[in-house]
């Protein structure tokens, strides 16, 4: 989906995501997008299959070049999480073992309270076809597992590392309501505008017989009113209600009852204005 | 990452997924394993540009096959939604209108609402270069959008229905801290098994000169049992921990400092047992 605007401020901060012995390059170069949509930029390889730089990765990078280009390649694990101070492991099976498992909201939340104080934080992923080993899961301080579908729960690497990135930008929000942009302003009708549409409304079918017999009346209008005040509709809208039932009370039908669209409603377009 | 299993239960319920116009089969394929990962199953397609079914679509849905073989094709956007009672519209990029905008997270919650309450929801997605038509969100009942990096806000597809996917899955658990296994218990040690440790170290210590000069010894001694109560060491680890000090305790080294591993401590492994 198109949104992107080069000229907003480019997000690059948060836990390093550290994949070990990653196979696929395009998976490096998803992996590497999906951080750059949600804000994480350091990218960390441990030992990974096909060298690097790698050309099917920078393909499927899809322009987040400022992830690509500052990767870091590492022998191994260990050397990679050296300068960091909080490593989660992600895993989707059950380990033995004490490490507290946490779900990838407490996870984002505690990565981010840390980077806040200060910390080097990192999340590791396994290789796609087997995730990661106990030994080194046994390197991080704690698990984060993903809550899918038990009948159905591999997640590929590029999605795992796009939910941790995910959960990482909203933890960092403080209302998980709030949306980037917003509806139009719409302010609703006053009440004497509405009462306006209940009197036109109620001329026009008083004048056509429609309130029979003339005891139900009452209930009659009770019903109708409670219609159209159930959503508040804005002066806008109250008018071009006005200007349908206009239409619909002083125009006759210019041609035989037809199909859904009457070629004489384009001839005569009814008065779509308000007529107070 | 793996971790499915067969004979658990296959979460296959929720809203319809609906793709306007999809190109590309891997993208569909890639959809209806998302949907598989987070539990839903009810895959609509409008129109899609290479026909339906589509080889690329079965490679890349990973064995998702019960959403692939139930996928329903349309040929209006009208018709796809015709019997549902509340849609969202996916958009990356601001509209004007007066749709509500809501986040993922309040849109999963409504749709779960909604779904509780028995009635037909779905999510509209937009095709992969440019979204949807303004007309074609103008057919859904409010808009959803993500929380992305503002200069690098492209998701694709199979992103973003993961998402939507996964925030549905979440809003059907009632703690979002709740994980599908946990960590091995542990129970704290007691505290005599504590002290144990603290009269074993401090003997050991007392025995060495450590606490020089004497007049420190109260303050060097409640720094030591800071830093042995500041984590509550289970049993286990506090025979460890003992066993550990035995060792350094009684045994004199036995070849010359060297390396990190000495040859001499394979020879003679130090008893690991705790010596109450």
């Amino acid at each position: 989906m198109a949104g992107t605007n080069s000229e907003r401020q480019l997000l690059a901060e948060g836990p390093a995501i550290i994949l070990v012995e990653p196979q696929m390059g395009e998976n490096i170069g998803m992996v590497a997008r999906a951080m750059a949509n949600f804000g994480l930029a350091e990218l960390r390889l441990v030992n990974p299959r096909d060298g690097w730089p790698n050309e099917k990765a920078l393909a499927t990078a899809s322009k987040a070049d400022h992830v690509i280009e500052e990767t870091k390649v590492y022998d191994t694990l260990e050397q990679a999480v050296a300068d960091l101070n909080f490593v989660y492991a992600t895993t989707a099976r059950e380990r033995d073992g004490y490490k507290p498992v946490r779900s990838p909201v407490i996870a984002a939340e505690t990565l981010r309270a840390r980077f806040r104080a200060g910390e080097g934080t990192g999340i590791l992923f396994g290789r796609e076809r087997w995730g990661l080993t106990n030994e080194e899961v046994a390197l991080a301080d704690e698990i984060v597992t993903f809550p899918v579908n038990p009948a159905f729960a591999s997640l590929n690497i590029a999605q795992a590392v796009l939910l941790m990135s995910y959960e990482w930008m909203k933890s960092g929000m403080e209302d998980l309501g709030a949306v980037p942009f917003q509806a139009m302003g719409q302010t609703p009708s006053t009440k004497e505008q509405l009462f306006g549409l209940f009197d036109q409304l109620e001329e026009a079918l008083d004048a056509r017989g429609y309130f029979h017999p003339a005891g139900k009346k009452p209930k009659m209008v009770d019903n109708l009113r409670a219609v159209l005040s159930r959503r508040a509709f804005t002066e806008q809208e109250i008018s071009v209600l006005r200007g349908v039932i206009s239409s619909l009370d002083r125009f006759s039908r210019k041609s035989p009852r037809g199909g859904r669209f009457p070629t004489a409603a384009k001839e005569t377009p009814p008065d779509d204005s308000a007529d107070a």
